[in-house]
C-alpha cells in the first residue's frame, strides 16, 4: 500500500511537491523511522516558491505595518495553543526532551521572540528613520525582498525556518520567506506551517508571504540562493553546507547570513579555581553536556593552566561525565560526525579521559567525552583540534602559563561566545587584562565567570561574531530589534515630494512615537517649521 | 642619471619601497608623463605595512577618542592650510578643474568630511551603544581592525584612501589603516600621507596608524585582502577590480565593503518635458557632463517615452553635447576603456546621435558622446547596454510606453542612485505610482526632479546599493556617522564585571551626552538604580 505524502505549502495553499522523491524523518531515542512520508522538492516546486513570494513581497509592501504585527502575535498564539502537540511531535523526532527542553524553555522562547518581533514592527526603531531637511534627504531602512531561510536539525522551534528568529526577523522587516525546513524534523516543520497559514489569513496578510518545503536537492540549494527574485539568505547549520550556500551567494553579490557554528572557548584562571572549585566544575561540566552538547554556543574547547588544581578538577569533571546520563543525539549522522571530530582530535594528539564511543543505551547515543591535548600539539595541529565536535565531547587544552593561553586563543578561528572565569578578588586580574582583549577580537558576545550556552532575546544580544562563526560579524542572529537589519537595504529620498515619502519620513511622526533623527537630533517629535534649517 | 624615487609611508616612517618597479603619473592635459617617480610595492612592504597596522591597532584601542578626533581635525586643518599646493597638484595629475572642482569643491569636502567623522567619534552615538540590564547583557560596536583602502582614479582627495570617506570612517571607528593610493595621482597622495602624518604626530596618536604604499601587484593585493591580519577591506574603482578582489575577501570571509560605479538611470516622464522643457534640457545636459562625466553618480542612462518633445529634446541636447567645451579625461586608460564601452552599445544597437570618437583636442579627451536605443534592443542585450560607460557619453533608451519603460526598470542591475523627473501637478502621477516602486528596489537614493551627480554628506545621504553597484545594500559609503559602521564589529558583553566594562557600556554616561539605549530607553542618562530592572 502506498502511503500518501505530506504537502508542501505553496502559494498561499498546501499543495503536492513536484518532487518524485520523498524522505522520512527517525525518532532517535528508538532509532526507528517515523510512519509519515515527505517530499524531497525538485526546482519546478522553487520556482513556484520563488514566482509567489515575489509577488506576496510586493503585496506585503502596500500593506500596513500592523498587519505584519497582527500576524506575528496571532502565530505565536496559535503556537502557545497547540504547544502540547508541538512539544510531543518535536520530541519524536528530536530525542529532545518534551517537558524540560521544548515545553520548558524551546517553545516559549520561540513564543516570546515572536511577540518581540510584533513589538519591534510596531515600534519601527529597526527602521532608523533620518530626516536632513536641510538637504532635503530621508533615509531609511526597508524590506531587502523574499527571503530563503534554511533551518537547523538542532532546534525545531526556536531556529525553524518557519518559526525561528530568521523567520521573525524577516516577517517584521516587512519580507516574504521561502522557509526550507530541516529534514530531521518534517513533522514539527509541517506543524508550525499550518499555524503559520492560519494566523496568515486571520490577519489579512497575503497567505503567499510563506513558502515552506521540507528538502530539496543540494544543487537546487544553490541555484535558489543565486536567483535573482531572492532578496537575501539566511542559513544556520554546518559549516559545510553554510559554506557551499556562501560561495553560490557570493558569485552573485547576494547577502547571505550564515550562522556556522562554534566552539566557544571557556578559559579557567587559576584563581578562579582555588576560590570556587565546586561550583565551577559544577557549572562547566552542566553546560558542556546540555541538551547533550547539541548547541550552536556550547563551550567545546576548555582553555585552563596544568597544576594539582586542574588535574583534580579535570579527574572530577571525566567522574561527572562518566555518571551523567546520556539522552539520544538528534541522528545517526550527529552520532558519526561527532565520532570523526573526536578520531580528528585523537589523531592530532588529544587524549581520551573518559568516554569516546557511540553508545547503544539511549537511541543514538554517545558516550559523554571528554579530552584533554597539551598547548603545544594545539598550536601544531589548529586545523584538525579546532574541529566542532557537534554533541557531548569538550576538548581541554592544558597550558604552561598566561602567555601560552594567550598564543592559544591568537590561534583560535572567529567564534560567536568565549567567557573567562576568574578569581573575584586580584588573583587574576593581571591575566584577564592579557587575555580579554585578545579573545575580545575573536569573539561576538564576551562573558565573564558565565557558561556560554544561554542566548537571551535582548536589544543587547550578540548570537553572531568573526567569521567562520558567522559571515559577518556586523549582523546578530539573535534580538529585537537588532537582528532585523540583516533582512534590510537602506534607502534614501532625495529631494523626493514630501506626499511621495513613506510615512516614516513625512514631517508627521507616523505614530506620535517613533524614533527618528531629525537634523542630529533623535526625537520622537514632528519635523516642524522650527526644526526644519 | 638616475632619478630618486618617492618613499612610502610604513611604520611610521617614511621609507623607501623594497619593490624593484617603478612608476610615473601623466598629465593627462599634456599627455607627458610626470618627472616624479613613484615604486609599485612588493610584498615585502606590505608585509611591513601589515605587521604595523596590526600593532597599531592595538595600540590606538588603548588610546582615549579624543586623540582621533583630534587627529581628524588637525589633518583638515592642515588640508586647509595647503589647500593651493595641494590642488595644483592633483590638478596636473588629474586634469579636474584646479579653481571650480579641486580647489572649490572636492578639498573643501574632504576636509568637512574628517570634521564630521572628528564629531562622530565624539559623539559615539555611531558605537549604537544597548544596555540591558535585567539580563546583564551591553553591546556596541567596536573596530574591525586594520582596514585597507583602494582609492579610485576619480576624486583625488574626497575617496583618496589616505583622507576620503573610506579613510574618515575608517579611522573614526578606531582603526588602522593601509591606504593604496591611485597610481594616477601619486604625487597628491605623497603630499597628503605628509600631513596625515604630521597630524598624528601632532595628535600623539601613533604613527603607524597610517600606512600608504602608491601601487601594488595585482597578485599581492589579492593576498593582502586575505591576510588574517587585515580586519576589512573597502575598494572604491572598476567592476572588474572590485570582483578580483570581492572573491579573494569572499573565500576567507573578510568583509568587503566596495563601491563599482553604477548607470544611475534617471526617468524623465512626458509631462515633466511638457512642463519644464528647458529647464529640463540644461540640468540633464549640464548633469550628464560635468566633470566630463567622470562620476560615480554620472547619470550615463536616460529613459524617455517616444514622442514628438522627447525628438526635439534629444536634438537639442545632441547640439548642447557637440558645443559643450571638452576638458581631459584622467587618462589615456578611461578614454580608452571609453570608445570600448560605446562599441559594446553600438554592437548592441544603439544609434550615435553626436560624438563619438576620441578627441586630441584637450588631452586625453572624448567627443560629448549621445546613443540612442530603443527599448526592445535594451531588453535584448541587456549586459552589453548596460556597461558602464564612465565619462562624457550618455545612453538615451526610447520607449512605446510607461509599460515598457517599467519592463526597462526591472531589467536593470543594482544602482547607486535612480531619478523620476515629473510634471509638478497630476500629468505624471499614474506613471510615478508604477515605476518608484519598481526603481526603489534597485537604487540606493531614489530622487525626484534632480539629478543623481551631488552626493553630499548627510547622516541621511546613502551612496550605496543593491549589487554590483555595491558589495551589500546595507551600508553606505558617505554620511557621517553612518558610513562608520562599515568598519565595526558588534560586541557583546555578558556578565561582564562593570570595572571591564569599556567606558560606553558602564552605568556612567561617559560624557554625559553619548546616546546610549538602557532598557529599551534611548537616553543620554546614566544606569541608575531605578533605571536597573
Amino acid at each position: 500500500m502506498s502511503r500518501a505524502i505530506s504537502p508542501i505549502l505553496l502559494n498561499g495553499n498546501w499543495q503536492m511537491s513536484a518532487g518524485t522523491r520523498h524522505f522520512q524523518a527517525f525518532n532517535p531515542a528508538t532509532r526507528q523511522p517515523l510512519p509519515q512520508l515527505f517530499p524531497i522538492s525538485d526546482w519546478s516546486d522553487i520556482e513556484m516558491a520563488l514566482t509567489a513570494a515575489k509577488q506576496a513581497q510586493w503585496d506585503l509592501m502596500q500593506l500596513p505595518h500592523e498587519r505584519r504585527a497582527s500576524f506575528l502575535e496571532k502565530y505565536a498564539e496559535r503556537l502557545e495553543g497547540r504547544r502540547k502537540e508541538l512539544a510531543a511531535t518535536a520530541a519524536a523526532e528530536t530525542g529532545l526532551a518534551e517537558e524540560g527542553r521544548l515545553l520548558g524553555v524551546e517553545l516559549p522562547r520561540t513564543i516570546d521572540q515572536l511577540r518581540q518581533a510584533a513589538q519591534a514592527v510596531r515600534e519601527r526603531e529597526w527602521m532608523q528613520a533620518i530626516i536632513d531637511t536641510k538637504h532635503q534627504l530621508r533615509s531609511m531602512l526597508i524590506p531587502i525582498g523574499p527571503v530563503a531561510i534554511f533551518g537547523p536539525n538542532n532546534f525545531p522551534f526556536a531556529y525553524n525556518a518557519i518559526s525561528g528568529g530568521d523567520f521573525a526577523s524577516a516577517v517584521a522587516a516587512g519580507n516574504a520567506v521561502l522557509a526550507k525546513g530541516h529534514p530531521l524534523h518534517p513533522a514539527t516543520t509541517s506543524l508550525l506551517a499550518g499555524e503559520c497559514l492560519d494566523a496568515l489569513r486571520e490577519t489579512g496578510l497575503p497567505p503567499q508571504t510563506v513558502q515552506m518545503v521540507f528538502h530539496l536537492e543540494a544543487a537546487d540549494g544553490l541555484r535558489l540562493v543565486q536567483d535573482p527574485r531572492l532578496g537575501a539568505v539566511a542559513f544556520t547549520g554546518s559549516r559545510r553546507g553554510g559554506l557551499a550556500l556562501k560561495a553560490a551567494a557570493d558569485q552573485v553579490g547576494k547577502p547571505i547570513f550564515l550562522e556556522m557554528g562554534s566552539l566557544n572557548p571557556v578559559i579557567l584562571l587559576p584563581g578562579a579555581l582555588e576560590e570556587r572549585f565546586e561550583d565551577i566544575l559544577k557549572t562547566v561540566s552542566g553546560s558542556c553536556l546540555l541538551g547533550m552538547g547539541q548547541f550552536c554556543t556550547n563551550p567545546g574547547l576548555l582553555f585552563m593552566i596544568e597544576g594539582p588544581a586542574t588535574e583534580r578538577f579535570l579527574d572530577m569533571m571525566a567522574n561527572t561525565y562518566a555518571h551523567a546520563p546520556l539522552a539520544p543525539l538528534l541522528s545517526q549522522d550527529v552520532q558519526k560526525q561527532l565520532m570523526e571530530s573526536l578520531k580528528s582530535w585523537i589523531d592530532a594528539g588529544a587524549k581520551l579521559k573518559t568516554g569516546g564511543r557511540p553508545s547503544d543505551q539511549k537511541g543514538f547515543s554517545f558516550e559523554n567525552t571528554l579530552c584533554i591535548v597539551d598547548s603545544e600539539r594545539f598550536h601544531e595541529r589548529g586545523s584538525q583540534l579546532q574541529k566542532e565536535a557537534f554533541g557531548n565531547a569538550t576538548l581541554v587544552v592544558l597550558h604552561k602559563d598566561v602567555n601560552d593561553v594567550a598564543r592559544s586563543i591568537n590561534s583560535l578561528e572567529g567564534q560567536l561566545a568565549g567567557s573567562i572565569f576568574s578569581h573575584t578578588q586580584e588573583a587574576d586580574e593581571d591575566a584577564y587584562r592579557q587575555l580579554a582583549p585578545l579573545l575580545r577580537q575573536k569573539v561576538g558576545r564576551l562573558l565573564n565567570d558565565k557558561m556560554t550556552t544561554g542566548v537571551v532575546v535582548s536589544a543587547a544580544q550578540n548570537h553572531g561574531g568573526p567569521y567562520p562563526a558567522t559571515g559577518h560579524p556586523f549582523f546578530t542572529a539573535v534580538g529585537m530589534p537588532s537582528s532585523i537589519r540583516r533582512f534590510t537595504m537602506l534607502a534614501c529620498y532625495d529631494n523626493v515630494r514630501p506626499y511621495r515619502l513613506p510615512e516614516e519620513l513625512r514631517d508627521k511622526n507616523p505614530t506620535g512615537s517613533m524614533l527618528r533623527r531629525i537634523d542630529g537630533v533623535w526625537t520622537k517629535g514632528d519635523v516642524t517649521p522650527s526644526t526644519h534649517f
